[in-house]
């Protein structure tokens, strides 16, 4: 589902479990939940090979007084999830929306539908801010009532705007999506900016990675174009793939039809993994991802 | 997954667990698999509504011989799922397949779909027959070395027709599947014969119940036809649905056009049906399904 | 192609041309373009039935100084396709873009996709209005300096609205757009506005017409949930079909997922049909379309 | 549409034309076959530039006696078409179906795929052989009243098979199809067998060209894996494509399963591009595809 009503309330939470996989984990995970009071509203859990690989799992329970409660069940995991049994966990109640940057240069499809569809409740999600390396969008964000910062990236200056934009959005937002951002973010900057930050790449990677896809592809002669939401990574369009999707395509498009066809997949996949990721479905395994 | 290569093999086993839902059916199924010794490799489950209603399990497990401690794991799960929780459930060992009669009458494209991705080891099942009221696909179904039985259905003798196929699938069988039977079986044949039937419908149900859905689909005018693959219910048309997919078709597409793009996904809908069912994954709730 | 970049510019028309078949139509309605000078850049045509059938053809032209020639070609056309021929056509100025009123009620995420499109020039056409029967949305629309106009229908009292609404309609608009207007409208109301009429129906046709849709699906257990763009006629949602598509959907969806997944499927069929209508590549046969 | 029913009969002819467009080719061949009594059933007609760029048209027409007419249409278009306005023109009966060889190695599903389309006569085309690097599939192949012929490829001896392969096509085939044939064929072999190859890799192009494309899919990640059906040339999976297409996959999906689902993908592709091909739907445009 690309939003979840009631999970969202209080009282609801989230445990996301990772790890070498061993016999017994479903059931401890689930007996400890048990015994502190939570119900299991929903259970995702899979393994990469089972004999020896990695293990996820994805639960949603309901505990009443999560809030109070909540250090108390922390306490009981990191005991016996981490220290008994070495695995990574992340306990998150669903009250607490994710708070989402969205960095933008000209192009407008993807922010106004990010845009739209935060209004309309369909992304568990708070936007503090847009930032853009052009004026251009500052209008369309501010009439949602949401603050645009204009930070230009002069030539030979990047690190200077990066710094800039790192003095913005550090500790202000726990997610960075580049909703067709056309600079490409330093290794320094991912590292400093310390969140998840999700690009929309506008190719079916790995086709056509780099610039200029869709002309790439019209000169290819595909017969579908698609687009790709991936985490991004210091290797450019190499980080772990959250989601992708295709659309037909003909001879007869040119290659403004291909960029006009390939944005309404653009801003459908980049939905979908910003909702995902804020749902806490997405879970990195190594150069990929195991989505719920 | 339409199959599952593991999961097939020996000391796999799987269990279904459905009914009212509770805090702790979780807790319960994995505490009682790791007490007997087996390590979970995959859970799906979901619930209705979480206050309230109905509750779905699946869970595939590992136990060293499975077939020898078989018994006493049923033993343990009736005494607390069904007496203390009153769940029903299903214990099934991985490597027993399915037996699956088809019953088929002269279009050949979802038999002849089904024996090739049988032989290539894609449906966790076995054929035991083919029963045709047409004596035209047994060379067909013969070359794969499956008996074929042409019992006919004179007008106005289905019942003998019936009596004679119960005959032969009785206690013979685990599943009925109808590839483009065209006769419509009674309730009584369907009580009688105890096992799921399940049926390809060529349309996108509900849309174009009963004959001649692609001979409607034209005259109406739509942009897309599709399959419906269903259990068989004594209402036409109206069982739990468990796979539906459509293909795109235009102005220029006759009749006969519709017949030959539709029947490419009547195959896989079908198909897709019937791997699902083998491996348990399809359960029943009410008049619709949870896939899992 | 959703759009057409240059065949929107001065110089370009489109010539349909509707009939009984009969040989020799696209000699001669090539012939006479020749003649008048114009150079054919595309040419989409179809029949129903080779013998006796009805005969559709989409013509894309170049001809200098066209707005000054349209006169006489339309004399031309008159007498070689009307009377010769007996054939009904119509003829185009690529660069006379449709006037669109699009009707809504308070959902407003078609809306939204039309006005977006139209703003970037996806659309090929003019937005002089939009009309409702709640004053919600009026901000949003005057956002993109679109006149709103409110005319609210009271019970009993829908023959006055329509009265308002044909006052505001008449002669100013070529297509009236129902983006989600939850209101029938009478076939006195159709008859008077005289021109075209295109509906969203959240569901695939004929399947769940009339109101519910999504929560029909919901209790019918489909596993695709779909979008229909036909116009508009007397007889509610039997309209010819322009454009349809679905999206997959699960048991874990609820009634409210349901008409979010739903949302992204009427906005992107609703927009598809507009498009095709407005560039004139939609023919109605009878109770059913051409769709070049 | 996959396959035509009534263009496969006597009296229907195709007219393939490509060329430097210029004004007035749409003229001149409607013209022309309306000089000589024949009916227009469909064209259809594309150009990849208004101002100098390259033009295509597919023209079925019905012509009473066609085979006896054929020498002297051929003649005229000639005359008109090549000497009068330097086009290139193709002239095909439809009645007569091409002869299409299939090389296959050891993987069935492509070859049955075809087989079975052929024989239910949804496929124009004949076929007059199988050829094998291996034995396997000879049984399946000869069960269709086929020839299979076995021509291995020893190690550093793929000269020797591609002689003893040319002496069986020769003159023979007006089409080679590589259903999963897992040996690169010679740009010899090429250009002395004279007919177009058409070729099902199992990825979408152009991402995962080479060999083991599943497993670099599952290594990256990718959310969907594809299939490309293309014309074989020198360059390894660089020629023109005619068609692709994919299926959603999950980070639950093993490289076997990513196999079976791109196989039903593979098997569709190729048949869709086969039939194309054969109903003379396909005109190569440099390294790119004109699909009607």
């Amino acid at each position: 589902m690309v939003t979840a009503g009631e999970s969202q309330e209080a009282d609801y939470g989230r445990l996301i479990v990772a790890g070498a996989d061993r016999p017994g984990i479903v059931a401890t995970v689930s007996g400890v939940l048990a015994e502190q009071g939570a119900n299991i509203v929903s259970l995702d859990q899979t393994t990469s090979d089972p004999s020896g690989g990695r293990f996820f799992q994805r639960t949603v329970f309901h505990l009443p007084d999560l809030s109070v409660k909540l250090d108390k069940l922390d306490d009981v995991l990191r005991l016996r999830l981490t220290e008994e049994l070495g695995l990574e966990y992340r306990l998150v109640e669903a009250r607490r929306r994710k708070r989402a940057a969205i960095l933008v240069s000209k192009a407008d499809h993807c922010l106004l539908d990010l845009l739209w569809r935060q209004r309309r409740g369909e992304l568990p999600m708070t936007i503090p801010m847009v930032i853009s390396n052009h004026p251009d969008l500052g209008p369309d964000v501010r009439s949602f009532n949401i603050p645009f910062f204009y930070v230009p990236v002069a030539k030979g200056a990047k690190a200077e705007a990066e710094k800039e934009q790192l003095a913005l959005l550090k500790d202000n937002v726990d997610l960075v999506i580049l909703a067709r951002y056309m600079q490409i973010l330093s290794g320094d900057f991912l590292a400093e900016v310390g969140v998840p930050v999700i690009n929309i790449h506008h190719s079916f990677l790995p086709a056509f990675m780099g610039a200029g896809p869709y002309q790439r592809a019209k000169d290819r002669g595909v017969k579908l174009v698609g687009a790709t939401a991936h985490y991004v990574t210091e290797d450019l369009d190499e980080g772990p793939i959250i989601e992708q999707d295709v659309i037909r395509v003909s001879h007869d498009d040119t290659v403004a039809d291909l960029q006009r066809k390939g944005a309404d997949v653009e801003r459908l996949v980049l939905a979908r993994a910003v909702a995902w990721h804020c749902d806490d479905r997405v879970i990195r395994d190594g150069n990929t991802t195991v989505v719920f």
